[in-house]
């Protein structure tokens, strides 16, 4: 194993559907990105699924985890009392240098206590986020937090556009993202205690294009680069953003189904839309949530994750890793300390 | 004037298209519920209106106001120095009586503003609550509140439920409406310091169907009656799902015009999908939302309405006073007193 080679820790037993497309798609990202990949879960399942597919040309370990996070423990007990959980034995892996970022599908929650606490924040950094991308009718926009944080302060608030904004320079490669406080009126002054404080920190913040407020109608437009607010706000957000392009899906099937006219026809065009709709609820696109503010990076992905979504993940944790994405927030966070001291001390 | 005759105050100044949706709206209204109306605002236009349109058959009369409040005023400047704006005056023909509703599609915070401060809350009441009526899957999910109260504690949210449900008891003629808590997973311990509080005292709360937690995704499918959340939360929430829904169908219409393939067949048939998606951000079917916990009832309608929404708004007003809501309201409200107190005192 080359000492500058990147390496990834995949938990391999997290998600809806499991190791058969966690392993899949792994293996995918380690052919694109040439990423050496461990495996991390049950030995002899994760055997088996490699014996199944046989992949060569891949640089792939398992690393032995015998016990799984249950999706209906809480995230404390799956800490305190699971050591042996595949999410915390991939967090440790990353803790002690034998890799560098790790990617789940598993329980959430889980995932980001045990970034959190065993994989430890960026000093300076108070709150980690979790920044989801969505797609917009031109580029997606990164909002954040989707639910790491959900009691913010506002300079909690604060720190989160500037973990984005570093996001967005390196991975989505932005020059000056554009970067916009949601709320609930586009004029200075709009939003509650919370939003308007933050947004006294963001106008004098440091290399950072603030945007100022936006309302949840200009989130799909494309006009920002990145939107934050608190993470119960973006969780909220986020999950109204799933079920309303469901809801919509289906009402349009059911109608295009009912509409009795040239129905076949109806049905191949209604096929074309809804593979665009599809894609507003598709996380394979962008595979998954970067945990910001931790040493390491962490890509939290859907519970319904595909192996597409799980090698983009993937490919988005190696090159996290390799643009040094770390490097560039530390820099931001270091660049606003004392404005966020400031904001602390409100 | 028979003397128990419902009487609306309808703010004719008020939206994007002014007089001349507002009163023939208006007329409609009159016509279809036999309510009296006031038309309040500037009396030489709303003549002019009148006479143009010469309605027949129902009972109008013109409250002349001189002032219009501006959409770029602050609501207590409104307040402060407009005293003749039509939404203030309208506001006073209720607090003296003369009226017992108010219908609005100007400044939301003015109506909001004056409906408080003028009108005045039901004693017991904290916090009067917007309530936005959202098509799902199956029946209108009320949501509330949507941006009355933006810095809420968890007993403001708990008191929004109760009037809620009264709304959809009377109004929406549910026996038993299913109330929602907004938050961030279904069970219960999930979401905020205040959502969390906020479920204590609706586990606890009287002659109410609380269903517990639901989440985003949730919204649209039809499974609840009524949603509550704060007033910023359920503000993003609102215009959000309005973007979301005006992007979507924009995204479809460029593909299908794209997709080359019997354009016109296509063009048909996204007629008829749009008339769906339409209806999602469609504020005419539904017409404005009320603003809950005041003596009176106010509707606040959004600034795009036309000449329908206007006459769906009054319709509910008139509904609202005919059904006396807001005395089931107190009672819910009266019955929940002690609990309230519990909380505020946490």
């Amino acid at each position: 194993m080359s000492s500058n080679k990147t390496v990834i820790a995949v938990d391999a037993m997290g998600g809806d559907l499991g190791p058969s497309v966690v392993v899949p798609g792994a293996i995918e990202a380690a052919r694109q990105t040439g990423a050496k990949i461990l495996l991390v879960g049950n030995e002899a399942t994760l055997d088996g699924e490699l014996n199944r597919l046989s992949p060569s040309g891949v640089d792939l370990e398992i690393v032995h985890a015998p016990e799984v996070a249950g999706m209906d423990e809480k995230p404390s007990d799956i800490l305190r009392r699971k050591k042996n959980a595949s999410i915390q034995v991939a967090c440790r892996l990353v803790r002690d240098g034998a890799a560098q970022g790790v990617v789940s599908a598993g329980h959430s929650g889980a995932s980001v206590a045990c970034g959190m606490f065993i994989m430890g924040r960026i000093p300076g950094v108070e709150r980690p986020a979790l920044a989801s991308l969505l797609p917009t009718e031109k580029e997606p926009v990164v909002l954040l937090d989707v639910g790491a944080t959900v009691d913010c302060k506002p300079y909690n608030i604060f720190q989160f556009g500037l973990m984005g904004d570093a996001f967005a320079r390196d991975i989505l490669n932005k020059e000056s993202p554009r970067v916009g406080l949601l709320s609930i009126g586009e004029e200075e002054g709009k939003g509650n205690s919370q939003v308007k404080e933050a947004y006294e920190l963001f106008k004098m913040a440091q290399n950072l294009n603030f945007s100022g407020n936006i309302e949840g109608r200009d989130l799909f437009t494309g006009e920002m680069d990145v939107a934050v607010c608190d993470g119960f706000v973006g969780n909220v957000a986020l999950k109204l953003s799933e079920g309303l392009g469901l809801s919509l899906s289906r009402v349009l099937k059911r109608e295009l189904l009912n509409s009795g006219f040239l129905p076949k026809l109806g049905s191949l065009l209604a096929k074309s839309a809804f593979r665009r709709f599809a894609k507003v609820v598709d996380y394979a696109e962008y595979g998954g949530a970067p945990l910001l503010g931790l040493q390491n990076i962490s890509i939290v992905c859907h519970g319904r994750s595909n192996a597409k979504a799980i090698c983009n993940a993937t490919r988005m944790a190696t090159l996290f890793v390799e643009k040094e994405t770390n490097k560039r927030l530390m820099e931001t966070i270091c660049a606003n300390e004392e404005l966020t001291r400031f904001g602390r001390s409100c």
